[in-house]
């Protein structure tokens, strides 16, 4: 069963005004805005599907990770199905009309139950949008059905190549949906395809780089500001970026020492500028991954350079053991939303095409307002947002849980934004 | 406050079976069918919106009436108020991008609330969805706001025209929206103006015409029927069309006469061949014009010849005073629709684009199943769809709401894609 928080977050601080300002500036231009975007996907189609990682600091609010890869479907609220539904029929009318046959590729890693539950919820709501949709993976030599928790069986296929053709069985799909974000490498099966994939390969995280994915934020975060009239750093996290950096080796930490305090600088002065009583830090991670490997908090550079052999053994790898080289360092930005019952919860939302689906709170029962969240285990719970964030209402408050996930919905579209001009770099360099 | 019928509609009918078989094909070719449809939105856009009445026999389920002014967006379930919003941003996303400021025009009987409640409802929809909207009258002297029943207030304001285009106060829309059918003619305020107007004039009644129409439509439902692999009458009405008719001066009765006995032998040929014991009816009406006024049953062509003088002057004048002189003969159509009070019931399906939006039950209290039911007064009560009809269950029964609701969806698409076709006709005709 999906929990849906029904009683709003608050958020523990007393630093909202600026924020309240934002959610007012961002509901008072809602015309402003939607004709913005409109006018923003006609150049840049939009992915097929995105959730961007929010964090809400009360006196700031930002995404600090966009994934091309949502896997957390089965967390959306189930009552905003239909809403699901047609938003991958409003993609296919205006991007793929005469899409019928769709190959959806999993991450191989079949052994968790929640991951599964996603494919099963992608799939299903796939189907219902009117696709023929068959699931497969190139690691599995016979099909096999999941019997999965929620109820659902899951069918998966193995994957065989026909020429440049990837089939199933005598299935002959005209479009492949990675939902796999390859981080261990674009197997040989996908490449030089006749088909096309959604995303494009280049969007596997052996080429995507977050440092390339938050420039494109950052100018779109300037533009939109003018737009609706405020500081782009409300919604934009300072950033910098180290290559060559091995932690294991301790090389390349001058680099992040001298990044980590310049970030920190940056803060403090839009902190002081706001009268903003919260210490700066910062996220450091990986420049290409995902998955809450290899990231860490700090409040100065010197941290960096007294890491200890543990620490740096956690940094120095990520998600199927891609070595860490290249350093994203990004403003930390706090989380300051908690449930009724006081944990920590820092918001997700899905996208598919330029459509806002809602979204879910990760809810973490043992981190703090500064750590990253997107750990899953035992202490992870996620709850779906009661309000799929597709319009704010102006006879509420701007804090109402409509509003807010306006606010949200907009902030994520903006960043969807910034990952459809990175596939525009891609397809400009013939990825 | 909206009715929404939770308890499942029935049909008083034995002859079901080629009902469910039709309902079968169309759950089962879910794919082939979306697919078809986005294949032809894409060479011929939808209308901005429309309404489709619906009539289910059992045996058959045709459209029997496509509005494009549509005017119980009140009537619709508020619980898919998110499917409607996100209907209008797609089309907006998709046809007009840049589209800011929009001006309303509704019907000038501005003493009908029932109406007026559906005008406040579609605006409430459309400013939702990220538009700036006013609404306006030509018949206004001055603004003029309306206290509705719903507790909903509704400004309408005096309209001028500038030149080529229409504002109100230093409000400058950049299209119009049409929600007054121009019975009466299209007057000279609207005549020439460089704004767009959805629909265009051609779509008022003066110019539509019911005929044209329905040809269309059995162009499409004879390509359909193909794809779904059924008897297109299944889902098309017969009808023809006699001109130059005069009911008070009783001229033109042979042409009537001749062509309700063609219509009424067709039908009982189909009847034959499916065994359906049922008395095959025609309904005649003007070939333009709406509302339920000039329309009659008939059995049989001598009906017409022997109408009473009172008869013949309710069917002389329709709506705003279009005298009838075309007149359209259409298969009649049962509804052995009835809800669980054993009331008879219509269906009308609303749509947006190319979105179905749900849609609402004609329950008449006095009406019988032969009769059109289109006749709004004391004894009309509207009952929302509980599910919008956009995606069949195949875990469900053929005759269960989301898919029996799913087939109404299906038949209303193909009758708005026939009005899509007119809008070509006239766009080809310059008009």
């Amino acid at each position: 069963m999906i929990s849906v928080l029904s009683t709003p977050t608050r958020l523990v601080t007393n630093q909202v005004d600026p924020l309240h300002e934002l959610e007012e500036h961002l509901i008072r231009n809602q015309c402003a805005i939607e004709r913005w975007f409109r006018c923003q996907w006609q150049t840049t189609p939009p992915p097929f599907y995105g959730s961007v990682d929010l964090r809400n600091a009360g006196f700031k609010l930002a995404p600090i990770d966009t994934n091309l890869f949502p896997a957390g479907f089965n967390n959306l609220n189930p009552e905003h199905e239909a809403l699901h539904i047609t938003a991958i029929q409003h993609y296919l009318d205006q991007y793929h009309p005469s899409l019928q046959r769709l190959l959806l590729l999993p991450e191989n890693h079949t052994r968790n139950l929640y991951y599964l539950e996603n494919v099963a919820r992608l799939a299903e709501l796939l189907r219902e949008a009117g696709l023929e949709l068959r699931i497969a993976s190139w690691m599995l030599e016979e099909a096999h059905t999941h019997e999965l928790p929620s109820g659902e069986r899951l069918l998966i296929e193995p994957l065989r190549r026909v020429g440049a053709r990837l089939q199933v069985d005598d299935f002959d799909p005209q479009m492949i949906l990675l939902n796999n974000d390859l981080s261990g490498g674009v197997p040989e099966i996908l490449q030089g395809l006749e088909q096309t994939l959604l995303p494009p390969l280049a969007a596997g995280w052996q080429t995507r780089r977050k440092s390339q994915h938050f420039a494109h934020y950052r100018r779109l975060a300037v533009d939109f500001a003018e737009v609706v009239d405020i500081d782009p750093w409300l919604i934009d996290p300072f950033f910098r970026r180290c290559t060559e950096i091995n932690f294991l080796q301790a090389e390349g930490l001058d680099c992040l020492v001298t990044n980590v305090d310049a970030v920190i600088a940056e803060i403090a002065e839009r902190y002081r500028h706001y009268g903003i009583d919260a210490r700066p830090f910062v996220i450091v991670k990986a420049d290409a991954g995902t998955y809450g490997m290899g990231v860490m908090t700090a409040y100065s550079g010197t941290e960096l350079r007294e890491l200890n052999r543990k620490a740096r053994t956690r940094m120095a790898k990520s998600k199927e053991g891609l070595p860490v080289s290249d350093v994203f360092i990004q403003e930390g930005v706090y989380t300051f939303e908690r449930t009724p019952e006081d944990f920590v919860a820092e918001p997700v939302v899905y996208l598919l095409g330029q459509q806002v689906l809602g979204g879910f709170y990760r809810v973490h029962r043992e981190k703090g307002e500064d750590e990253s969240l997107n750990a899953p285990g035992a202490h992870f719970e996620p709850m779906a947002f009661a309000e799929p964030g597709i319009n704010p209402c102006r006879k509420s408050a701007p804090d109402a849980p409509i509003n807010r996930h306006y606010a949200y919905g907009v902030i994520a579209r903006l960043a969807l934004l910034a990952a459809a001009r990175e596939a525009e770099d891609w397809a400009k360099a013939g990825r």
